[in-house]
């Protein structure tokens, strides 16, 4: 049932759905109306609804959501069960926190491989993760299925190793380089981590928050 | 000019913006329409004109925008003039990485100083960024404004930190902790780096591709 094309919007409030379903389901909630779900996500009902419709129907008239199913749906909507293989370059401080912290388990994604130049790492397990030296990477990509890689690598040399990971067959990066890539949409999905489109927003909503504070100071100063 | 509340999705395209006009700027781009700004990323002109007009008129019909002018606009409303100040709590590897890595100084913030517990890294600097001991904390927030926590500690203490936080005035929290803190809006704005979102919309946009493609080869294969 699903579409030809689902708005970005659409999808980027998938993760946010799975989420709140894993929260519902682990606090014993076995099912809910898109009015209770909507009020809990500071979403209409009928955005909800409208945002599952892009892909079938889950729920029914009166009767609201199976949390379990609709989890089910959604995860396989996100493709969390096509088992996708990645790998990582470039072991600095952000490669490392997400080979020691970030569970690509849970979401159905299989960490094969990490990489890097330096010696002192190089050889080295994180996390049951083998680190190779950069050089034995196009090996790999020749032998072994690569879905994503997530590239941590230095700034100077990110678009000549996402060059490298696009020419052997990868499809999708997932760019903390903070740099936009230079790899067209034919040529790979890439997905960037943007810490300052984050901080940014949470500067914008610190000011709101103060300057309703100040006003509300003076107002009651005024009185 | 700002109006009293803005939708989030409005909100969350100003750093895009901002992102976007810096490469104009750096690319010599003086002026531009809003066609040929929606175009290259991918909005229409009159969301364009919408989201703006949500604070202001910054364009002239038939004219454009002048790039480093509404730079500066994007730049008022995100806040980032009014020199917000920032301590970071948990100097694990992803907070290393942001103190290393990430240019809080770009973007109008400054980071005052980071905590940790282990021995190994109080009292050393990080890229001039000086690592107090936690029990510190308390006595900083005390002598000093702190708009800003970034908190990058294990999810086991991430709420108990939190709460030191908010009780000691901290009115934002840029959250790394992969957990939803335990903190009511009227407290302190938070901030999340979801990063399993982000994967999960890479792995739904890659799955569409490779329907794409094996729908393609089949199609060739039955010519």
């Amino acid at each position: 049932m699903k579409q030809a094309k689902v708005s970005n919007n659409v999808i980027r409030r998938m993760p946010r759905y799975l989420r709140k379903l894993d929260e519902l389901k682990a606090a014993g909630v076995d099912r809910i109306s898109s009015f209770e779900l909507g009020r809990q996500m500071g979403l209409t009902s009928s955005q909800i609804r409208q945002d599952f419709s892009c892909f079938g129907e889950f729920g029914q008239q009166g009767y609201g959501y199976n949390v379990t199913g609709l989890r089910g749906e959604i995860a396989g909507i996100l493709g969390m069960n096509r088992d996708f293989s990645v790998i990582l370059v470039g072991v600095g401080n952000i490669g490392r926190a997400m080979i020691e912290n970030f569970c690509f388990e849970q979401y159905g994604f299989h960490l094969l491989a990490a990489f890097d130049v330096r010696p002192e790492v190089v050889g080295s397990d994180i996390s049951g993760v083998r680190v190779h030296d950069i050089s034995e990477l196009k090996n790999l990509l020749e032998t072994h299925r690569v879905d994503i890689a997530v590239l941590s690598v230095p700034k100077l040399i990110a678009n000549k190793v996402a060059r490298e990971l696009v020419e052997h067959g990868v499809k999708a990066i997932w760019n903390f380089t903070n740099i936009e890539l230079d790899v067209s949409e034919s040529e790979a999905i890439v997905e960037n981590i943007h810490f300052s489109d984050s901080l940014l927003a949470l500067g914008y909503y610190l000011g709101e928050k103060l300057d309703a504070e100040a006003a509300a100071a003076a107002k009651q100063a005024r009185q």
